[in-house]
């Protein structure tokens, strides 16, 4: 492409999001997106009709999870603002979606006319003003002029923080031609400088590993947007140090090493863990959220005395904090230079394993037994699902094969997030796996209540031919609530659903439908469903619902909730 | 209640509802919020569980704009953005939402605490700071001195507006005890004094009214807005005068008056309305509200010379603006003085009636004959709902019995709200009627493209017992959108669904599931179900899906956008 060429707006958008490893696009059509929708398939890019645009936003989210960047295309008000929830959960965990909002045409947003889509004032920049608070970027592209680079800062500002952006397109520029020239370089994170003490904090940290005599590595999941993943593994098996995760750093660490040992669940953990990780002195901890969920209450937190901490552009030793170092670059001569005979060799806890030696087959489906069941079908590369609610709490336990990602509640706990996060998931490793043919399968496991907010994602499912299972936990509501407050209350309740007819209400083929929805009420049940190769292995969606009691919640977090209400009550009765 | 008497402030603001009309309250319970839910019921309210946020708002929305106000409950941050596109719709098209939040308790807002529901960053007042862009007024709630005036503050600026506010309420506050003084005094709206020139004003528009010789009244929606509507009954019976609706003020006058012609359609309606109307030497409009979607793209906006121009707070004959009258007490005034001896018999151009003589019973059901035949199940008291796109197209040409409320497209144009918004109507007026046992039907026209944006609250629909019909038009996508733009291309497209599986699917009996779903692909078929008693007369939800073209769209605006884009893909055929 010579520097002199020229191409359409929209094509140079769409030229820009491929180059960022963007295959697929979520959205739905609206009156102000409808001519730059024209260039999405054209464009070699694949479009994803959603149901709603919620769906739609948590689709993007996980696909961006898994992929590094994702778009979402929606209407001017009424389609962004049904984004909003959606983007906010990606700005708090850290997913960059690209959210591009059709507006309306220049002429009528100048001459402020009455439109439908605002509310009828002439006032057009009401909701980029609200997008302000939960997207790190903003820009409008006004001119074939500046539209290049505007569209190419606010790539770069998605790629950089790792969270939303927002950029309004009117409705009148698709085709507007504009400089082709920036395309020959792709968007690239920006260089950021060593400043002079780096190396002195990198030779402070290696101090602090030679000297360690009970050294911990903890991740959690803002290492994904530090970009450290890999190098971690690398740190992990070099080392062969004891490594735990937090709740969302689960799936980003092999756990097949011997040296891991999963979630970090401090007094809600096994003791002798607990133990190792409160003695230890030195916590090399990346990438942490410590938000109450993520961190057991703040029990998860790394005694500050111990802890190296790597975040976005500061690393901390002790008390002291250096600022604008970039955590990947240290990592990465802490690496090269790190010499094996000189660190320990740590032997962490006892580690615990799985075993399903005492659940009986007639047992009832019950959260104390499921889990453990669950596990067995994973595989290399699957991608686990666990909705906000009972499943995430009980998808802390589980045994992950490599390769395997899991999705649990973090920060934003949306419920409804998981089922069209699944979908998203689930296309961006069919994209990203075209060409290999590799099994692609992802296990949704959510609650009754939270697949209520956006259940209809699964026509989408069905409609895209993706290999999903979809295991409903029907405990007849919100029991995640129920544990907090409210045990008995109606307000915890939901509607009656016969999940069972899912597939065939959503649109799947008729043969599909017959063999593809499991229940199980008991254990014995279960195993046999887990047994199924349509389940283990199947194509399409499957579903499978099971069974459980309106109180069930596993020990830990939710069972120490739910006896502090009990106690509650009884103190209110004997205060009466 | 004594002065001295205090009370929870949950029950405080719950009774403060009720004074307001408010029986049935909306939202979906979170985390916090819990304690606050535990008062709904005791405090005489209803709970109404929705399956997500956004259904909740667009149901509060549909109950106040038959009561004329309306409570939402949500939890912080998932819960009030899943809402934002509700609440917005509700500003645009003036529908008072009372927005309650359930906050954090103030010890983890006033230490910043990293919880849950937020981007674990300390900041709580990110939401709020977004609610300000789409409600008229935001309060918090801090502490017992000043938290019952605050509630009377927010819930009289939700009257008076007749829009949307947003209150925060503390998870840690639904006991606390406040001051019940206040409640002795209802919320009312303010008294404003009249300027000194609203005698003068009077005096003007009564000697239009007197000189007039080709008259028109012309009703737009925001008359509900300023509560006009029973004097705006009385003024077009009292003088007899050729009156028109705007598509949104349609079904808040009586059609059965001979005087009523229905919407007012310009160039899109018939020649001796249009005739009558652009000649007309007097037009006194109401409320109105021009966007482009309401005016027919501007064209039913009135003479400036001819229209007088009642708003919320100002008069307008011909460019003279007068600021800070109230148009219900000006219209009260002229009123009480009109001598109707004094004004023209005007007669109006000739009425056009619905005939269906015309449409034969092997012919497709479709929009030129659908609409027409529909019109006939509609009674006395029923609310009839047409979902943005050509539902909301073809319902402007229904002539409606008396008390028989529309809703249509108006300017928000959010698909999927019409759904839910048929809850809360419905709702809205079994609440109304309760102790009267009045015939209480909603009756829902709409797409299948909008049907999967909000499709699961028929199962909140079906576990009320509400008396619901929806007639679901399916063509295979957004014909709205088609007609638009893209009318061959694949994002138009929704995915398969089948409609008569609904019912049961969403959990109602399986008697009710065997009786209640009806279909149509000929008008034969549809004139069958339009006389079937389960259908006109049906108690619960029942469902008939009807068949349409891809591209069928009726006469009018949309034929002509249709038209419009037949051009220009002919156009670029020849240029290529």
């Amino acid at each position: 492409m010579s520097a002199s060429e020229n191409i359409k707006l929209a094509e140079y958008l769409f030229t820009r999001l491929r180059q960022l490893g963007v295959q697929s696009i979520f959205g739905v059509p609206g009156d102000y997106n409808l001519r730059l929708l024209d260039y999405v398939v054209p464009s070699g890019l694949h479009w994803v009709g959603n149901c709603n645009e919620l769906n739609a936003a948590y689709a993007a989210d996980g696909y961006a999870r898994i992929t590094g960047a994702s778009a979402l295309i929606t209407t001017f008000g009424v389609g962004e603002l049904s984004a909003a929830n959606g983007i906010a959960g990606a700005y708090g965990e850290r997913s960059p979606i690209i959210h591009i909002v059709g507006t309306p045409p220049r002429h009528q947003q100048d001459s402020r006319a009455l439109m439908h889509h605002t509310f009828a004032d002439g006032e057009y920049k009401r909701f980029v003003a609200m997008a302000k608070h939960i997207t790190i970027a903003q820009t409008e592209i006004t001119d074939a002029a500046t539209a290049p680079e505007r569209i190419d800062w606010i790539l770069q500002q998605a790629l950089i923080h790792s969270r939303p952006v927002y950029l309004e397109f009117p409705d009148d520029m698709p085709k507007v031609l504009v400089s082709a020239a920036n395309l020959k370089n792709p968007i690239n994170l920006p260089e950021v400088p060593s400043p002079t003490y780096e190396s002195a904090v990198i030779a402070r940290i290696l101090e602090r590993i030679y000297s360690a005599k009970q050294p911990v590595i903890l991740v959690d999941g803002e290492s994904s947007a530090l970009r450290i993943v890999d190098q971690l593994d690398t740190l992990i098996k070099s080392t062969n140090w004891p490594t735990w995760t937090s709740c969302w750093g689960k799936g980003l660490v092999n756990e097949s090493y011997p040296n891991v040992y999963g979630v970090y669940a401090a007094t809600f953990g096994d003791k002798p863990a607990q133990e190792y990780f409160e003695s230890a002195d030195l916590i090399l901890t990346f990438g942490p959220q410590y938000s109450d969920t993520n961190s057991y209450f703040s029990q998860g937190i790394p005694n500050p005395k111990a802890a190296i901490t790597f975040k976005d552009t500061t690393i901390q030793i002790e008390s002291d904090i250096y600022r604008d170092v970039s955590p990947s670059k240290v990592l990465s001569q802490i690496l090269s230079t790190l010499d094996s005979t000189r660190t320990v060799k740590a032997t962490g806890p006892p580690k615990t394993f799985i075993t399903t030696d005492d659940i009986k087959a007639t047992d009832p489906v019950a959260q104390k037994n499921f889990f453990r069941l669950v596990n067995s079908i994973f595989r290399d590369g699957d991608v686990v699902l666990t909705e906000t609610g009972t499943a995430a709490y009980g998808g802390r336990g589980f045994k992950l094969p490599p390769n395997t990602r899991l999705f649990s509640a973090v920060t934003w706990l949306s419920i409804g997030f998981m089922l069209p996060a699944t979908l998203g998931t689930s296309l961006a490793k069919r994209d990203q796996n075209a060409s290999t043919g590799t099994r692609n399968q992802a296990i949704l496991i959510i609650g009754d209540g939270s697949l209520q907010m956006t259940a209809q994602e699964m026509s989408v499912m069905i409609k895209k031919k993706l290999d999903i299972l979809i295991i409903i936990i029907n405990n007849e509501g919100y029991t995640i609530e129920r544990v907090i407050h409210g045990r008995k209350q109606e307000y915890n309740d939901v509607p009656f659903w016969r999940h069972r007819e899912a597939l065939s209400y959503f649109g799947a083929d008729e043969e599909h439908v017959k063999n593809n929805t499991f229940e199980a009420r008991t254990v014995g049940e279960l195993q046999d469903v887990l047994k199924d190769e349509r389940v283990t292995d199947g194509k399409g969606l499957r579903i499978v619902e099971i069974f459980m009691e309106r109180e069930d919640v596993q020990e830990g977090p939710l069972m120490s909730v739910l006896h502090k209400q009990l106690a509650e009550e009884e103190e209110e009765r004997n205060s009466a």
